[in-house]
């Protein structure tokens, strides 16, 4: 009996089957595995699949468990429809079994898994006098809709595979592009890397594609940072020195290049079997990661060089894994608002909530996004990376020997990762520090630091900590004696004022973004904290320096790091993908300093105290 | 008044006309030339365009001249037609002025100049607070229906030119892609290279695009001859070393670049203007120009890597014109029929005769393609290179020093290419010295040459010139006393063999061709002969040796380098580059040496009389 073909999207696995054979029958032999309660026996509805031609009448069951609305639009139960064509059948994401979704860690609900990238092994005829196909048009035919990749170097192998390995080959391909081929089935090594450019740290997570497996995480700082510690240092950097630019699109390539061969050591998977990459970062980080200029970004009114989705092949952009391998840049939202962006919204499912909600991502910048009932905005504040340890005098990163905590009662506590001597102190030490300090009165609501003697009713170990030297007024956290390398780690009244203007950027941002969405701050249902630092902050801390709004801590959820888990989204599911893209052209992106009352709220902000004052 | 935005197509070119400018003064305005007879009065009816949306209704000269069904399908009088909207008017080639169609050598009628790659002049709004579109945006919303190129490259300079040139560019658009953007109003500076491989001689036009214009011409020697003379030993080549493979892909690019830099010297043009490149070859000089392997058309059934046509950046090649220029070569048609019999079919218009027709063209391969009534079939014999001088003790290509004339009367006449002393022998040399040895008796029919004393009532001095030596019997066509270095010129046996073999498998190919497609030679209309070779050759000569057959001179014509004029208008018209993809699609290849007959009929072609036997 001759074989008939059924392709299951949006995974396009198929299988040749007899006719006759249930859809669920075909879909096991394709390796799509449905949810089936029932077992196939026609009473639970839950196979639902959608296809029409190839497939037979619809059965009783079907009418009575479907209704005639559903049957007429496509839907089937694969239990009962049975195949008597060549079929193409959809299987929406409900209706894959669990062993075909995943939880990405940071995401509290699972996503199906359907990657942009697959493979199809492939036992092709050879070539013979009654079939002379050219060697690319014999596994073309062989994939349906899959069209050539249209590159030049993915041609260059196939003669030469193909002959080799008798004409059994396994095809990569990338969306509905071949863009290599391998000898014999090598169906199970296919893996992707998802990637989030920070300014600061970029961070690597390697995934088996057909599980969506994380199999291995890594991440480095980024070292650009050598050109400067914010974006607008780069930015002047790149427009001011062609070499400059060059130099910055090869380092972050390099430490790029560098995590993906620690990933791959510690998972032991060659880097020649990643085929996909998904990158988020800021619309700067994509520009000089890409060796485009970002000096559109560097004056008003802000402008990109691009903000669309890029692809570029790993070989064209020098990224050590298969050169052949697609690289994804997820699209911007305008101006400073960028991929990372995206990847807060795609991971918190803001864009989905009831109501007004915020979230909110305090790296080197802080980006903001207010929603509203499926209404965005979005935007970025050039916030300065206070709160991750730069421009404070014993500023660092939440590493091994950072103050991570502190409390006063009657003298100091520090908690320090790693539990050993202390180096200096992280943004949640700051946030901590700073509000103990205001509530004893060391500081004042303005930001002020009491200088030796003059604060009052302050326990007298504490009041002693206060030093004055040529410096100015300093707060001594740790002493020099428990210090790393003889130290101590103080907090410096300009410490307080760097903390003061990044806090006030993120409030004065937020408070103004829920304005042009029509809500106050106490109507936010939900503050979604992303980040190292959202994780880390002690939330009292943060609402009693008016750094968020004083919420009930219900109300504030930290998210983990949103970007990458976007990132991790965006590389297992293509349809995750599409959304990102749809995402990218609703969101409304405002440019805070070209709001008329940005200043206002910047001053009105940055009173260290809980905000709004009605609180 | 607002001004209304008409576009005409395919060249893409924009007007902004006020609303009731006719649609010939918007033409007029955009650079578009039509015919306009009667002087744009309504009365001749040849101003002929396509368009709906913004247009007025027709005038009832327009319903006079035109009829209603034909203004159903949307055809107006320019003339007539006034713009109320904005407008997308398609101009048929026909209504283009003679300005905007060219004459190629060695086609003879004129092609309409569509070129596939265009420029268009922006003058583009500066970024502002209410206008932040990215940089691509802005220049992709100014151009319609135009796509980025998706090549990383050609974002790298966008900002720059953007700011530098005040935000007034020229795009450079290929298909519906921008490929490119130049600082200024570049609009008269754009440049495009037809290019010939052969498998002996590689030739390189350059044409100015907007006019058609070729401005120079220059040729080398295919330096991959240093692998063998012929397609089948650069085959195994490249089969059995990889680094073979890259070293022809290499050399045959040095040649093209050289190629380039004589004919922009020449012409005065900067390589960097050239934007695009149409390649027609073999099928196996186009597998190794892209260093793909042509190990599939080694073995039985001969099959290519890929057929379909190819279009990569000139960085990716490594070609030195504009980095983003696209390089587009042209489809082949099977196995060993290239796209320079593609070439051979357009430049002919074969395809479109009535009755029988056969083109030949003789180069290192011999292309045959027999063309009835718009069936056609195409093949490609293993001629070898004997007409091109090689294998021939003293065959040289048609340069100075080349006898390339052959008569013999009381004593041998040659003439000698430049009037100076013989070289060697060329192709149409070599086919008059064995027509007029087997007409006064020297050779016989079967190809054996006589030995000195052994012929009979040959002239004395023709008979002196017969000598036998350690290598057999020789015919001396020039004496070492005239001859350059001292060498007398001959004819040996070995070549007269030769000769034979490459003469009989052109008969024997067409001849079995014929068969296939149902007719015999005496019902062709026309023998079309393209190549060095077919410009050269005295028919009378070529029929009684039987290499073509005997047809009344009138209907045989040589039509030049068919292969080259095809790439040319493969450049200058994208509707010559979709009717040559679409006959790619069409034609029947026959693999001669896969059939049956072929070897009876080879043989029967060996003999040097008129062919067939009964003329």
């Amino acid at each position: 009996m001759a074989t008939l073909t059924v392709t299951f999207f949006p995974s396009g696995n198929q299988a040749k089957v007899v006719k006759g054979t249930s859809v669920l029958d075909a879909a096991r032999a394709a390796g799509v595995l449905l949810e089936t309660p029932c077992g196939g026996e026609g009473r639970c509805g839950k196979c639902l699949v959608r296809g029409g031609v190839g497939l037979d009448a619809p059965a009783t069951t079907e009418k009575e468990l479907l209704g005639a609305a559903k049957l007429e639009s496509g839907w089937r139960l694969a239990c009962q429809a049975r195949v008597i064509g060549d079929a193409r059948i959809t299987v929406p994401p409900t209706t894959l079994s669990h062993e075909h979704r995943i939880m990405i860690e940071g995401l509290d609900r699972e996503i199906a898994i359907e990657p942009h990238v697959r493979k199809v092994a492939l036992e092709l005829p050879s070539p013979a006098g009654d079939d002379p196909r050219a060697d690319l048009r014999r596994v073309i035919d062989a994939l349906g809709d899959v069209l050539p990749s249209g590159r030049l170097q993915s041609l260059r192998n196939l003669p030469g595979i193909l002959r080799d390995s008798g004409f059994h080959i396994t095809a990569v391909v990338s969306g509905n592009r071949l863009i290599a081929v391998e000898n014999g089935d090598t169906m199970d090594s296919i893996y992707g890397l998802a990637v989030d450019i920070g300014t600061t740290t970029i961070v690597a997570y390697l995934c088996h594609l057909p599980t969506g497996r994380v199999l291995a995480t890594a991440s480095d700082l980024n070292s650009q940072t050598q050109y400067g510690d914010d974006v607008i240092s780069r930015i002047r950097a790149a427009t001011s020195s062609r070499d400059d630019l060059a130099d910055m699109a090869q380092v972050v390539k390099v430490v790029i290049n560098d995590l993906i061969e620690r990933v791959c050591h510690n998972a032991d998977v060659t880097p020649n079997a990643i085929y996909d990459i998904a990158i988020v970062g800021n619309t700067c980080m994509t520009h000089l990661l890409l060796g485009v200029s970002p000096e559109g970004l560097g004056t008003i009114p802000f402008v990109p060089s691009f903000r669309g989705p890029q692809t570029v092949s790993a070989r064209a952009l020098g990224i050590g894994v298969h050169p052949d391998a697609r690289v994804y840049i997820a699209p911007s939202i305008g101006g400073f608002v960028g991929a990372d962006t995206l990847g807060l919204i795609l991971s918190t499912e803001i864009d989905l909530m009831d109501g007004t909600n915020v979230a909110v991502d305090i790296g080197t910048n802080g980006e903001i996004v207010v929603a509203r009932n499926g209404e965005l905005l979005a935007s970025s504040t050039a916030a300065g990376p206070a709160f991750e340890g730069a421009r404070i005098r014993h500023g660092m990163r939440a590493a091994t020997g950072a103050i991570d905590e502190v409390s006063i009662a009657d003298d100091v506590q520090c908690h320090v990762i790693g539990e050993g001597y202390a180096r200096g102190v992280c943004g949640s030490g700051l946030v901590d520090a700073i509000a103990e300090l205001v509530r004893v009165g060391i500081i004042d609501e303005s930001g002020r630091m009491a200088h030796p003697g003059e604060a009052k009713g302050v326990p007298e170990q504490v009041e002693s900590r206060v030093i004055e030297n040529q410096n100015g007024v300093e707060f001594v956290l740790v002493p020099e004696e428990i210090s790393f390398g003889g130290e101590a780690v103080t907090l410096t009244a300009q410490d307080v004022r760097e903390t003061q203007m990044a806090k006030a950027a993120i409030y004065g941002g937020m408070n103004l973004m829920l304005e042009h969405i029509g809500a106050t701050s106490d109507e936010v249902r939900e503050l979604l904290l992303a980040g190292a630092f959202g994780n880390y902050i002690r939330q009292e801390s943060a609402v009693a320096i008016g750094l968020i709004p004083s919420l009930p801590n219900s109300r504030i959820r930290p998210v983990g790091n949103a970007a990458g888990v976007g990132a991790k989204m965006i590389l297992l599911s293509d349809s995750q993908r599409r959304r990102a893209e749809n995402i990218a052209l609703q969101v409304r992106h405002i440019d805070l300093s070209e709001t008329e009352d940005f200043y206002e709220r910047f001053a009105d902000a940055m009173a260290l105290r809980p905000l709004p004052r009605e609180h």
